[in-house]
């Protein structure tokens, strides 16, 4: 889907799979081949003319349209999504909702229009010893910028998702890489989107979506030279090696990956006095929650030295072991959840606490949920034990101390979120264990679950490298539009010459930045 | 000079130069030992947990306090410098006032406090299907930075230049790798630091400065597992092998180089015959101001077919030829200009149209500048005459048609600023250049002259690769603070437990979004 025209020039084809069932769904889609992507990328960089110069106004009617469009196709697409995924229709109604809702914020973003940054610093003529120019900048868009759907959110964080979303709303044209896993829902998201653009009146370029069953598009993508940034969600070996291969170009770009994180817990003394088994469930629904196949499942829940923690712990044993069978995503995610289980169950220092009973359900992707169990001592010399399994299964580690917590926790790389199970006194206690974690993490979690990311304006899906490529960045969130801007200055123009944005009159009625006070005022 | 202490474990010794003289400065400096830079880099880190914490008040006091210290030694630190560096006393003394003005201005902008862009979502507890929680977010340090000091400005972009004040201001510790050429200079600033860590007191290893004559100390900073984040000034094959460096880490950290950048001016019909003698004075004081060692030098110049070009030309060959000697930073410096200088001299499609007369000055570090000239077509064929020539030289391009603009800006690499001279009515002629340039560079000027670079709120000296490793910063001005810091959320904090910025009594007074609006208010 380059622009407006449905290409089908490639010879190699490939098929969505029922997760269920195990059966090939038609029709066939066709890798891209290299004319095609270069194509999109062409036409990508020759809208950018014209789209990175589109008002708040444009963009916000694009982007709501993209939202109408997906929601008057919502029972095909979730009954699509469904075929190709296995998730429930009600995960998935609640995904396109999620879509949708996410289109309109960054619509209401750029409609209000201050989310630029627009600084002024009027001109000292009478400076000494030499005068001050007038000074002005805003953010302004990166040019096309190159998006892998993922496979676990096959609305929110694909094709129509929130890197599509926060690209176009900056203002950058986006070629997405549809995830082989479901492309008839990328296909049709793909189709809501291009009806968008030429419904708003907007070059064809503004979008793209090419298929690839392999990685030889995506690769492609990333080192076009057409291509100024590159949005990722998937597994860190993926997003590690498409990084450096951004970072490897005659002109390196900026490359935003959503990689690898396992999201520990930390239950603390008062918690589990006061409500072990409510949190042993909240925690079993959340590393369960859509097969534990979220980036923010909890992989690792730390338990004190405490008497209290044995109502945790059975009530947790006795959830995994009631559980029925989970469907993986794809075949690629079962080898490796089947693959992870084995090695940790033959490690000498953990133990496989609580099983589901296989109802050897007759699908190739079903797999049972694992509870394993160790102590702080193993986590401490094997840091292999904080990688991420995507699948149902969590590491509980108990007998901490006071010390281990806070070593274990020193230890621990980058991830998008810590969770902390306490009371008013526990962080009181531990406040040295908060501070700790606020350097390794981009969202820290009090008395909840991490999964569940609030589209917002406060919202970090982010996190030092591997949880991101970029720590300084979040996938989710209103603010996930600053990864596809950069700032531009304007020293000594005239007013006719200004963006709206800059202007004296503030015709936008924008909040700025004026001799360093904020004010939506005009000058 | 690692926190408190003062190291001279290493057994290679180096000295600063005189370049007008060529003689030798004692003292003699010691390259950091390995165990040197462990030690600074680990104090660093120790350091961290307290001033990551430490409020703005406290880092603006300390920034101050860096700025009075300087202000104390300024005869000795000038007097140095000039005999380091050869740069005229007046322009020291100018750079000393930037550069205590810089920490002023950080100070200002951390004693104030919205600069962490403080947001607020507050819970809505009956929200369906689910309640939404408490999400709050606000920048936050990212840890250890590591500083390249820059040879062109001994101190405002070196020891206590932009880079370290904008990482201290956000809260990061700092490691500094002196430049070589002015040792003594690095020597005196580091102290003035130092002294103010100590004064203010605040943990030794909030500041540490490592010498070394060579590239060893610089790449083992950059792979330290303890530095979080890199920022670099210099030339682009330096900064692009330190960049591949700190993305092929195991962890890679940003880094935030500014490289390379030929700064094109345009000079368009208008311009030309309102006033184009004084257009070309006032570039022949800009390319030659600091002896043509500024990142920001205009070392091309495009003019259009016109008649009025003439007297442009004549003006700017006849100041050229009057001109005296200059005197480079370093023998690498001066090597590489004469060898670029040859280069260009023998290139068929470029003349040499006039030379200053060499005075035969005595140091071997004395230069004489040159005036370059080609055609559009030459331009488009050869990339090679795009590239930084560090010295007092720049490059006429003359005879360009409309489409020639057009086709050059388009072929454009990124630069740090880009300038139009014209006419209210050329700059209407000429939007779609204007509109080229924008997505090509960090600064767009009109009517002046692209060096001198106020430090101010809505400065950007920055521009897509090779002008920087990463177009989505800059490295002067108050936005400079973005670089070091990272979004961190707090969801469903009690009140005791969040940063005072995110209170919902907004002690700090500063402006936040809440609930998407901005506001200074208290919840």
């Amino acid at each position: 889907m380059i622009g407006f025209h449905e290409g089908a020039a490639g010879t190699e084809q490939f098929y969505g799979v029922n997760p269920t069932t195990g059966q090939t769904l038609q029709p066939g889609f066709f890798a891209a081949t290299k004319e095609e992507l270069d194509g999109a990328a062409e036409q990508a960089f020759q809208s950018f003319a014209v789209y990175g110069r589109a008002s708040g106004r444009e963009k916000g009617a694009f982007l709501r349209r993209i939202a109408a469009n997906l929601e008057s196709i919502a029972d095909e697409l979730i009954e699509r999504a469904n075929q190709e995924t296995a998730l429930p229709k009600p995960r998935l109604q609640g995904e396109t909702t999620r879509t949708c809702g996410q289109l309109r914020l960054f619509a209401q973003v750029v409609e209000e229009g201050s989310w630029v940054g627009a600084r002024i610093d009027r001109a000292q003529p009478d400076r000494k010893p030499i005068p001050r120019p007038d000074i002005r900048s805003m953010l302004r868009p990166l040019g096309p910028v190159a998006v892998f759907g993922a496979s676990n959110f096959p609305l929110a964080f694909s094709v129509a998702g929130g890197d599509t979303t926060s690209a176009l709303a900056g203002g950058n044209p986006v070629v997405v890489k549809a995830h082989p896993a479901h492309p008839g829902t990328s296909e049709l998201a793909g189709r809501a989107i291009r009806d968008a653009v030429r419904d708003c009146g907007l070059p064809a370029g503004v979008f793209s979506l090419l298929f690839d069953s392999g990685t030889q598009v995506g690769t492609a993508l990333v080192k076009h030279a057409r291509v100024k940034a590159v949005g990722f969600t998937g597994s860190r070996r993926a997003g590690r090696a498409l990084m450096d291969l951004a970072g490897s170009r005659p002109d390196p770009i900026p490359f935003f990956a959503e990689m690898s994180s396992t999201n520990p817990v930390f239950v603390l003394p008062g918690a589990l006095r006061e409500r072990g088994p409510d949190i042993a469930a909240g925690l079993h629904g959340s590393f369960t929650l859509g097969a534990g196949q979220f980036c923010t499942k909890p992989g690792m829940v730390f338990l004190p030295e405490d008497a209290n923690a044995r109502s945790f712990k059975e009530k947790l044993e006795q959830l995994v072991n009631a559980a029925g069978d989970y469907h993986l995503l794809t075949e690629g995610i079962r080898s490796s959840y089947v693959e992870e289980i084995r090695t940790r169950q033959k490690h000498p220092g953990v133990q496989s606490v609580a099983t589901a009973l296989n109802s050897r359900a007759e699908s190739a992707l079903a797999v049972c949920e694992v509870l394993f169990k160790t102590g702080p001592a193993c986590v401490l010399r094997n840091t292999a034990l904080d990688g991420e399994i995507f699948g149902p299964t969590t590491l509980m580690v108990d007998d901490c101390s006071r010390e281990d917590l806070l070593a274990i926790a020193r230890r621990l790389e980058g991830h998008l979120t810590a969770t902390i199970h306490g009371t008013d006194e526990d962080l009181r206690e531990y406040a040295d264990l908060l501070a700790i974690l606020e350097t390794r993490v981009g969202r820290l979690v009090f008395n909840g679950f991490p999964t569940g990311v609030e589209v917002s304006h406060a919202m970090v899906h982010g996190g030092p490298y591997p949880a991101t490529s970029d720590g300084r960045s979040t996938s989710v969130g209103s603010q996930a539009i600053f990864r596809f801007a950069r700032p531009v200055c304007y020293q000594g123009f005239p007013q006719a010459a200004l963006p709206e944005e800059l202007k004296d009159s503030n015709p936008l009625g924008i909040w700025r930045m004026v001799d360093g006070q904020m004010t939506r005022d005009r000058i």
